[in-house]
């Protein structure tokens, strides 16, 4: 198939490295630099300066382009995108970029709406990498006007780039989810990192913990800080019932409560095996 | 060199696979499935039932149980060591637990006390692995009272274990150190995995960030508990540091700062970036 790229950065390139063998791969973006590591390093077929033919040309397009640029993107094409194109779209958010876009594009036009949950904390196609896809979530919120054909297409193309599982889910649902497993998680790792309070050298006494829970406060700030206020309300609700849990283990430590803190201990331990089963990534 | 190990779980386990090779390795185990294991997989070369016969066949041994048996232990025991051989402690805390030791032990032996850095969320001998040592920090605390031949004894077999930094902290330090490095990221673990709120199936859901910041949720309950209260007022202090910069955090999403979210985010990537440097570890 003959397929095209909107942005050509971490996720943009992945996509492109993880497709490139088995289509036509093109890309579009505004800065020259990536263009030119893309084609150099073959990441890319083929480049388009005139964005007009890059729609013309590509069955499908891979909007790979921060959320909030994309109204603004989508209404300065509305009339160039051939509504016979599937436009995947695949931002960390849902409810309302869909509230966004869907009336700014041009009616007959199909976008699906997905979400890759794969990242790396380091940005650009420099760093696009196809084994952070292996193995990985892959989730569609479809929407009702949703053509079936595009709904499958988008997930067939997952299951080329190397993700294990396709999910289906509303985008509320999406939302709701994400500002637990991802959003919250990245506020934790920040805030544990920006909570250092000593003038000694860490690094010679950290262990797989602490790397662990801080390497994602290396953090593109061009991007999670509109991830976070899109998602806001559901945000600020999981990070409540964070500070709840906490605030529920500090008691217990404070009042030297072994048993309490044991039971937390089972029941995290217990919550966190269930996962690890149905997670195919998991060693 | 003659090592026994007193405590054949995940840590004693290990110690004695990555020495093995160099070493006359022996046990001591009041869990007779831990001596067998141990035997039939050629991880110790002896086991002795009599205590008395194994302080005195050992030049080096390792404490590898609990801090909470710790004084016992050494009270019943302290006859029997020779003040000749060297022992070395490997808990995750030290200011309690040296002020409890110190006046127990008979008064010419040496303890050194020190931290590898180092665990799993599995737990017992069955799960002991040599590679969860390699990179690693090995942190000594010493006292006063320590003899400079047994404080490089230790480290030099540290090293031969393959951790590749070894620290000198005092003990108070230490405590400090880990209250934010280790125990505050195990705290955190903990209160994401047990404030999940929801009936969807989350493994689906799920990327590395989720995997990272959990996979220490799956703790040990019967050791954690008293590390966490033994080390209470500073545990106590770093989880409120968090709380305030979660509150910081928090507040910027609220009012929608997006300048105030990308100054955390250049801050903690910047802070953890050079944690990453000195951190041979790191990938």
């Amino acid at each position: 198939m003959k397929i095209g790229i909107v942005g050509l950065g971490l996720i943009g390139g992945t996509i492109a490295k993880s497709l490139n063998m088995n289509h036509f791969i093109s890309g579009y973006d505004t800065s020259s630099e990536s263009i030119a590591y893309a084609l150099d390093n073959r990441i890319i077929h083929k480049a388009y300066e005139n964005i007009s033919d890059f729609w013309k040309d590509n069955e499908v397009v891979y909007l790979c382009i921060y959320p909030k640029s994309m109204m603004n993107f989508i209404f300065r094409n509305r009339d160039l995108m051939p509504v016979s194109s599937v436009i995947i779209e695949i931002s960390g958010i849902k409810e309302s970029l869909i509230k966004e876009l869907e009336p700014v594009k041009s009616k007959n036009l199909d976008i699906i709406y997905t979400h890759p949950i794969a990242g790396s904390e380091k940005v650009g196609i420099y760093n696009s990498d196809e084994n952070i896809f292996k193995n990985a979530n892959y989730v569609i919120t479809p929407i009702k006007s949703n053509n079936k054909n595009n709904l499958d297409l988008a997930a067939n193309l997952a299951k080329e780039m190397g993700f294990s599982n396709i999910s289906y889910i509303n985008p509320s649902d999406h939302d709701k989810m994400i500002a637990y497993t991802s959003q919250l998680t990245h506020v934790l790792s920040l805030s544990l990192v920006n909570s250092i309070s000593t003038n000694l050298d860490t690094s010679k006494f950290i262990g797989d913990s602490y790397r662990d829970l801080t390497r994602i406060s290396m953090i593109n700030e061009k991007l999670w800080p509109e991830l976070f206020i899109a998602n806001k309300d559901h945000l600020i609700s999981k990070i409540e019932n964070f500070e709840n849990e906490l605030k529920n283990i500090k008691e217990a430590i404070s009042t030297n409560n072994i048993k309490k803190l044991e039971d937390i201990m089972i029941k995290s331990t217990s919550i966190r095996s269930s996962i690890s089963k149905g997670d195919n990534d998991e060693s």
